[in-house]
């Protein structure tokens, strides 16, 4: 109906806002309304941010990160530590690390899990890419930083027997009660995990 | 922290997104990570219909709707019933009411609601256009379609005030029970105000 009103346009504008993730076809339109309002603050500048990204962002041959340079900042980055390497599912992961600031050396972007009911299997990942640069490097620890889910658990397993003939030490992250978590709102897998995981006090 | 990663391109990307209703900085990112993904897809497309609608995209001098036209599609609209008028609070109501499509005439949005508390007076919205428009045309009448909120309701009376010189019939929209609603759920407010309109069954 709205394109009757509002001209192809802006229609085609609620239905590419529409595809984000967190907005529905609601919030799209609302978006859109909003964007329309703010014409100079913020669709103008917002427009040239999205172009600018399309023409700038690549993917790190290195690791899978998204950056606007090849090797991307990170992969750059002298200081960091060059014998630690951190395989994590998603760029999402990748961020969310680096805003906790725990990493010291460097990372590897798997690009998604192995999940045989998606139809997701091992050439699907970014595996051949890791086998290459851990066989090369010198490397002496691999931090398996995946999802504690069914999935991300299986693409430990999977990664840790394809870097078994080499010599490393591979690690996963603890399993346990999230700071600030209250025991009373915590699963049987997680509370039997910080069970078996308990440390001297 | 996520400059340090990913670039000032990919940061402001981030921000501008997440001033958009319904994104948060958590679901910002998410986007931007997704727009990033769907390069091809969704963010050159995007950043196309966002530039298109910053030149193209008009508010119309008659209504107060946004459109690429002026005046726009609806005011243009030569089959549509030029003895009503339907004065809205926003253009996001405009839209509600078309895809509704219970709407014969035409609209005058007044750009907001009077509302002392935020310093929105009579002057703030599009109301010296609404009695331009009224006295000239040959309108039967104008149907108040605010919301109804406090402020919804005192704009209604104000708007009714200022029209009434006029020889206008002036309606506002039913208030009571949603079709669906249930009983149970509804506010005491509602439940008055449809027990007071009660129609014969």
């Amino acid at each position: 109906m709205a394109d009757r009103v509002a001209g192809p346009e802006i229609e085609r504008l609620i239905q590419l806002l529409a595809r984000l993730p967190g907005l529905g076809p609601r919030s799209a339109r609302r978006a859109a309304l909003h964007l329309m309002r703010k014409r100079e603050d913020l669709l103008g500048p917002l427009a040239d941010a999205m172009a600018l990204a399309r023409e700038r962002i690549v993917t790190c041959s290195a690791c899978g990160n998204i950056d606007t340079i090849d090797p991307c900042t990170i992969c750059c980055d002298v200081r960091r530590d060059a014998t630690t390497l951190v395989v994590v599912e998603t760029v999402a992961d990748l961020w969310a690390l680096e805003r906790a600031a725990v990493v010291r050396g460097r990372y590897h972007v798997l690009g998604g899990v192995l999940s045989p009911l998606d139809g997701v299997g091992p050439d699907d990942l970014n595996l051949a890419g890791l086998v290459d640069r851990v066989s090369g490097a010198g490397l002496s620890e691999i931090i398996l930083a995946v999802n504690a889910t069914v999935d991300g658990q299986t693409t430990a397993h999977y990664v840790t027997d394809l870097l078994a003939h080499l010599d490393l030490k591979v690690t996963r992250l603890a399993h346990g009660v999230p700071v600030g978590g209250e025991l009373d709102y915590l699963d049987e897998g997680t509370l039997a995990a910080a069970m078996r995981s308990r440390t001297a006090f």
